[in-house]
């Protein structure tokens, strides 16, 4: 049996045992030599990547740590392409191997995470921010992916993700809420795959640098129940009205009206605007402005992550520059204990957010500004919600 | 702006709109060129696929259409390479697209699914067993991420998924339990994310094929607390030790001693006999014969998939065919109603199976048995689910 010169003594004696949990990993090693290894985090945080491709012209690998998406260039040994890149800061990155032009997972690496369609190798950097994202020995929350009545869209059910923080079933306690909203192109699994925001609270929580709360991960794409693999493989999505659809508000409108309703019926939640928080990046940037705008009594703490004023390039008459400031005015009236604006000095939205922070300059509308130096991606927006939810319910 | 060339007419008035709506999906666009889609699935279940690589000599796709991983050659037409395949069964299928011998995912299809180091992608095709695989639009159970102490094993939290059926949270009604085992190399994610299950006994409930139930979704590999996603980055782990502790029968305990009165103490269950079963493939089904034979009382309703007589190349002293037998005449005495072995044609353990049967008919252990013209994988172990999971409860 020509397998068996890859059984080692101590367990060549177990035959049966040898075929059910070691066929895996062989088959495994066949299509990921593990001889090599990528990536390799060196100790000064020097990443070398590696990839086997003997008939390759091209390999390179695209990351994250690259705010311009430079890609950087592999050099064959024998078979294996290879390059070293960094020392990078202590993050989360994503990045595709790049050979002749076709990206592709890092075959070496196991650990995958999705934003919309782009499935892309995760790279962890540990000794700062990347240990605040990273899945730490600490207590836990659950986290649960609940189907839920949304008149307001029109569908009988849609997904959403709730987090409960360490101890939620046993403590009888009551808890602030947090609403976690994503970009145009995601749905509700990209803060969990991509965002790692259970995580991220956990550490926070664990920490003592953010209260215990319970956290909501919703869907804002209103043309799909759920994510890619949540819906009907058939489903005939309706492109063209997709955009005006997520343009006209529906999901803003049932977050208040189904989504809030549903959590506040069937958890332990502290119900008052004080223990209310809404944030979201790029589209739910925009959509956490038109929530707390049209409803500005509901939220304390509001956090708006790479989106400046929404309406700066509207010239389609739907823009009422007067009825926006008297809506900042009324949210001002209810004092908003925290409201935050995160921008990334590299993104395409940068100016939006100077209009927007001129604009809440002029009517004296109080917020707080955070400017990284980033980019609008998610090295941007986990380190925002690592700064935002330690803000929230204190 | 280049960009703008872009834009329908519709949308050019709102510019902003655009950027945070439109980016991700043109960028996406860019990546995956839209004039072309992967896989098509004709109307007499034929399915084209299709990839743009230029610069290739050799593409092909593989997937599990073919049960012995025969691939289909494609052909290039312009600068993308096409191939027709089937009529396939209807079913879910995984599939790699193969540029110049190495595997990625198909770029043009945006649902891939896990099961351990392996990320394919994705093809239903409608029309029977792949319509009972799909997300339909019939009431979803929830599907909860705990993390549980394993003092049996020796970590303070493990990782495993619960579904609980339609209407859980509000029927105040007791249910019974089912506890599904994945095999060697996977995790608690597995189930969920190629296997289907919840959506597989959601859609069995609906039909009224199944009994409403509790699914519990474990994790059997006790060097990892969790799916590769959910373990700490740096993590040792100790693959030295793996096998072992794996074949030393610790998550066998750990089902019985932590994580079932961890559900019957957290969840409205009927306690009992009656109302428990227990299923696995491959490794897991190996570890459903040990949990069985050692607590013959304690499940009715048993399943193993592609997994025979565990001990038969045991040479290593530690097997006792009389020990055995008098185990299963002690689970036979407990009258499980449901004894189910289901076995692929084509599984490499087929011959194992033979010998279990063998040694159940020698002692006249009742049994049922399913053979399926299939392998050691997927195709096998969702169907199975779709066939043992009515059986149970009735």
């Amino acid at each position: 049996m020509k397998i068996e010169i890859l059984v080692s003594k101590s367990i060549k004696k177990s035959f049966f045992v040898f075929f059910i949990f070691v066929i895996p990993f062989i088959s495994d090693a066949q299509r990921r030599p593990n001889s090599i290894i990528s990536p390799e985090v060196l100790s000064d945080n020097s990443v070398i990547f590696r990839v086997k491709a003997s008939n390759a012209a091209d390999v390179k690998v695209v990351g994250t740590w690259n705010r311009r998406f430079k890609p950087d260039a592999m050099a064959k040994k024998d078979s294996v392409w290879e390059v070293k890149v960094g020392p990078l800061p202590s993050d989360m990155y994503e990045y595709d191997i790049v050979i002749d032009g076709i990206p592709l997972l890092d075959p070496l690496n196991k650990n995958a995470t999705r934003d919309g369609g782009y499935i892309q190798s995760r790279l962890m950097v540990p000794g700062g921010l990347g240990d605040l994202i990273d899945v730490k020995s600490v207590p836990h929350g659950d986290l649960k992916a609940v189907w839920y009545d949304s008149p307001t869209i029109g569908t009988s059910q849609r997904r959403m993700f709730i987090y409960t923080p360490p101890g939620y079933d046993k403590s009888g306690k009551k808890y602030p809420v947090m609403y976690l909203l994503h970009g145009g192109g995601g749905d509700e699994e990209v803060w969990v795959s991509r965002g790692r925001a259970n995580y991220i609270i956990d550490n926070l929580i664990a920490s003592g640098k953010a209260e215990p709360m319970i956290v909501v991960i919703t869907n804002g794409d209103v043309n799909n129940v759920g994510a890619v693999l949540d819906r009907t493989a058939f489903e005939n999505k309706k492109d063209n009205t997709g955009i005006g659809a997520m343009a006209a508000g529906l999901f803003e409108k049932s977050l208040v009206k189904d989504i809030i309703p549903y959590i506040e019926g069937n958890y332990r939640v502290i119900a008052d605007a004080n223990h209310r928080a809404l944030t979201g990046f790029s589209m739910g940037g925009f959509q956490t402005q038109n929530i707390t705008n049209s409803n500005p009594s509901m939220f304390k703490y509001i956090g708006v992550m790479s989106m400046g004023l929404f309406s700066s390039a509207r010239n389609d008459g739907s823009y009422n520059k007067e009825k926006h400031i008297a809506q900042l005015k009324e949210l001002q009236k209810n004092n908003p204990k925290v409201y935050w604006i995160g921008m990334g000095t590299d993104d395409f939205l940068y100016k939006s957010g100077i209009e927007l922070r001129k604009l809440y300059d002029e009517i004296g509308f109080k917020y707080i500004y955070r400017e990284n130096i980033g980019n609008h991606d998610w090295n941007s927006w986990r380190l925002y919600l690592t700064e935002f939810a330690p803000m929230c319910f204190k």
